[in-house]
Formats: structure tokens, C-alpha cells, sequence
């Protein structure tokens, strides 16, 4: 069965997570609103019972499953990806789950109280939660993958193959060093695993063609991942 | 076997969520942070391996299982509760997870820009936030329920019995009567399945000991859900 992915046609944002998992098992999807526009996004949205609340979405067959994390795992289970046993199922959710929560914090910072206006509009309050979110949100983040992986003892977040979480807190990293490279740069001494882990999975042979492929967006400042110089510092 | 849920024991918080499901379905558990505080908690939580990012957890046996929307698939996959079909358990899951980011974005409203710090200490950025919450966020959330109970024709959002995600949408609409009383009373034609479902939730026979017992604790301005009058109004 061919998938259909539904996401924004001009960021990697949510959907990227949804992508490196599919483009990492070599499973057939359509991008669909890169195909047909995010007009017919909305629009296919509308047309959905059940309606999701947001993208990204995946269409299989009859089934059509939203929420990042909720997709990933349907992924998982139908393709046997990631750990077979029941703690390590809870845990590469519970890590999906918490990187999820983290992706929100980070579009909190340059949209700290609109989501509906754009970043000039809230520049001010948005300066003081990049300095809360670098001094304290973001260590506590990472430092927690970091001890993840330290219990795990080996290669990955849980077992002895990459899971979704492991594509994720890739897709994660690359954002955070594009967003706040001075930041990212001064904890790099305390997130020596979560690096390794990143560059472990930027080498793997099964992503080499897409993350070499112009299908692979860069970061923009569309995105959840955005470059402001003004929010960022050692 | 008796679980251990870990929650903080002021607020009724997150833990909510979990604390309604093992209620209502009459599972049995021990409220550990009741019994032996808050500290016990974190001495607690820093001696698993994996570690939970934050409470809630649960202990079942050999798993701690962090991620209240985790911890509620894991409940209703071991006691067989909600729909049994795959585009069922699919939709409860989805819908949790809707709710955690609603969730989130009410915590937002209040916190704005450090979670870290005390509400008076981002009072004007709390005020704008909940302007937009109130005007956009909360009717687009609410919205999206109604639909969604409007697509399943019957008394729950999937199949024929309650599931976690019922229960779940009921203490959200109790959160959001306590903390937005005035907007959620001019919101009360556009929402009026949503609050059949709250209603018929708060009447389960299985929840009546439950919400009657002082195990149930009131919201309080500690928690997510928080009266402060200057963020609401019609």
C-alpha cells in the first residue's frame, strides 16, 4: 500500500519526523501537498470524518491517523520498526511524546503569546522566553536524552536497531544547532551522546538518498526551527 | 496487581487524566505522592532507569511508564477499555493527544514566557496570550470536539462505551469552566455536544464514589487550570 502524507508544502516542521521514519524503512508514500499545493491540503482536510485538528496526516487505505507521534507509532507497529518488546514500545513513544513537547516549547519562543500573529509582532516577549528556554528548558531537555542514552548503553534510545524516536532526536538536534547554534555549541560538552546519536543517524545508508535529495527542505524561517541571531546566545 | 501512579499530590494537574481512567474502570492503585509527598516523588523519579522526563508515571511491575497519553493507551490496551477496532483505538489516541497540546497551550496561557517563573512575574504577556487564546485557540479546539462527536452520531467519541478520551474532554471542559467561566459561557450554543459529553461523563455511575470522595481534589491556582479573572471574559 501506497501512504499519502498530508503537511505543509514549504516547511519540514511536524511532518519531517513523519518523513525520515518512512523514507528511513523504504515505505511508498505520496507527499501529497508537495504534489498538489497546501490549498488542496485544506481542503482534503475539510472532506476528512474524523477531521484531524492539524497536519500532518497519513492516509492508509480507510484509515486516516493525525498526531505526529500517533502516526509514528502506527508506522512502528505495522512495520515492525523499533523494539519488539513492551517496555521498549513504551519508551520510544514516551521519548516521541516528549520531543513532541519540546517541538511545542520551541515554537513557544518565537511565538510566545500568538500563534496567530507573526514573530515581529511579539518580539519583545519573545526575547525573554529564548533566554528562559536556553538557560533552563532546553538543558533540561537534552541533558534527559542524554541520560536515556547513557542507561541505554548501546547505539540507539531502545534496542539494537534505530527506532522513530532515534530518526526524531536527529531531526531535533539539526533544528535546535540551525536555531541556536551559539546555545547548542556552549552544551555541547554535556550532550556528547545525544551528538553521536545524531551524527550516527545523519550516516545511515538508508537515509544517504533522501537527505542528499532536494525532497529534504532545509530550515526556514516558516518553520517550527527558526534563526533569529536575537534569540540566541552562548 | 496494584499500579503506582506518581503525580504531584496539590493539583490535580495531568495526573487527572490518568487518575479518571483507573477510576472509572475500576482498576486498582496506589496515589503514591498522596501517601508519602511530593519529595518522595522526585527521589523516586531520579532513581529509575529510564528516568521519566516529568510525573505523571505509572509503575506497573518491570515498567514505569511516563507520557499521560502513553500511560493511557498502555491502560486501555492491558484492560481492553475503549474501542476495540484499529480506526477506534487510533481516533482515542489522537484525540489525547489533541488534548495534551490544548493543554499545553492553556498551561501557555499563564506561563507565557518561563515556565520557570510566577505568574505575577509575566502578568502583560499572560494577558495577551489569553486575549488570543480566548478569541482564537479555545473556539478552534472546541470546535474541533464538536465536529468530531458530531461524526460519531452516538454518546462518545468512539464506539459504544466511554474511553480515556471521553473522560479526558470531560475534565478539560471542567478546567476550562473553572478557569474561563465567562468564555466558556458565551462559547455554550456553538458547544453544545461537547457539554452533553462532559455531563454524561460527570454522571457515570462508575465515577460517582470517585468525584464525591476528597481523593478528587478542586482546581486551585497551583495547577494547569487557573482563575485569574483578568484572563477571562466573554
Amino acid at each position: 500500500m501506497t501512504y499519502d502524507l498530508w503537511y505543509w508544502a514549504e516547511i519540514p516542521g511536524r511532518g519531517e519526523f513523519v518523513r525520515l521514519t518512512l523514507e528511513a524503512a523504504g515505505i511508498a508514500y505520496r507527499d501529497m501537498a508537495r504534489e498538489q499545493g497546501s490549498d488542496a491540503m485544506m481542503k482534503d482536510m475539510a472532506s476528512r470524518h474524523p477531521r484531524p485538528f492539524a497536519p500532518p496526516y497519513l492516509v492508509a487505505g480507510d484509515l486516516c491517523i493525525a498526531q505526529t507521534a500517533n502516526v509514528l507509532r502506527f508506522l512502528a507497529e505495522r512495520h515492525g520498526l523499533g523494539p519488539a518488546d513492551e517496555a521498549g514500545r513504551l519508551l520510544v513513544h514516551q521519548v516521541q511524546l516528549t520531543i513532541a513537547d519540546l517541538v511545542e516549547e520551541i515554537h513557544g519562543v518565537h511565538h510566545p503569546v500568538d500563534p496567530g500573529l507573526y514573530y515581529h509582532d511579539q518580539k519583545p516577549e519573545a526575547l525573554r522566553a529564548a533566554q528562559a528556554f536556553r538557560a533552563d528548558r532546553l538543558p533540561k531537555y537534552l541533558g534527559w536524552f542524554e541520560t536515556l542514552l547513557a542507561d541505554a548503553g548501546g547505539a540507539w534510545l531502545a534496542g539494537d536497531r534505530w527506532s522513530c524516536a532515534d530518526l526524531s532526536l536527529f531531526h531535533l538536534v539539526a533544528g535546535l544547532d540551525y536555531a541556536f547554534p551559539l546555545r547548542m555549541g556552549a552544551l555541547a560538552a554535556d550532550i556528547s551522546r545525544v551528538r553521536a546519536l545524531h551524527d550516527r543517524v545523519h550516516r545511515l545508508p538508508e537515509l544517504a538518498d533522501y537527505l542528499a535529495s532536494d525532497r529534504c527542505l532545509g530550515f526556514n524561517e516558516d518553520g517550527l526551527f527558526r534563526h533569529y541571531p536575537e534569540l540566541d546566545a552562548a
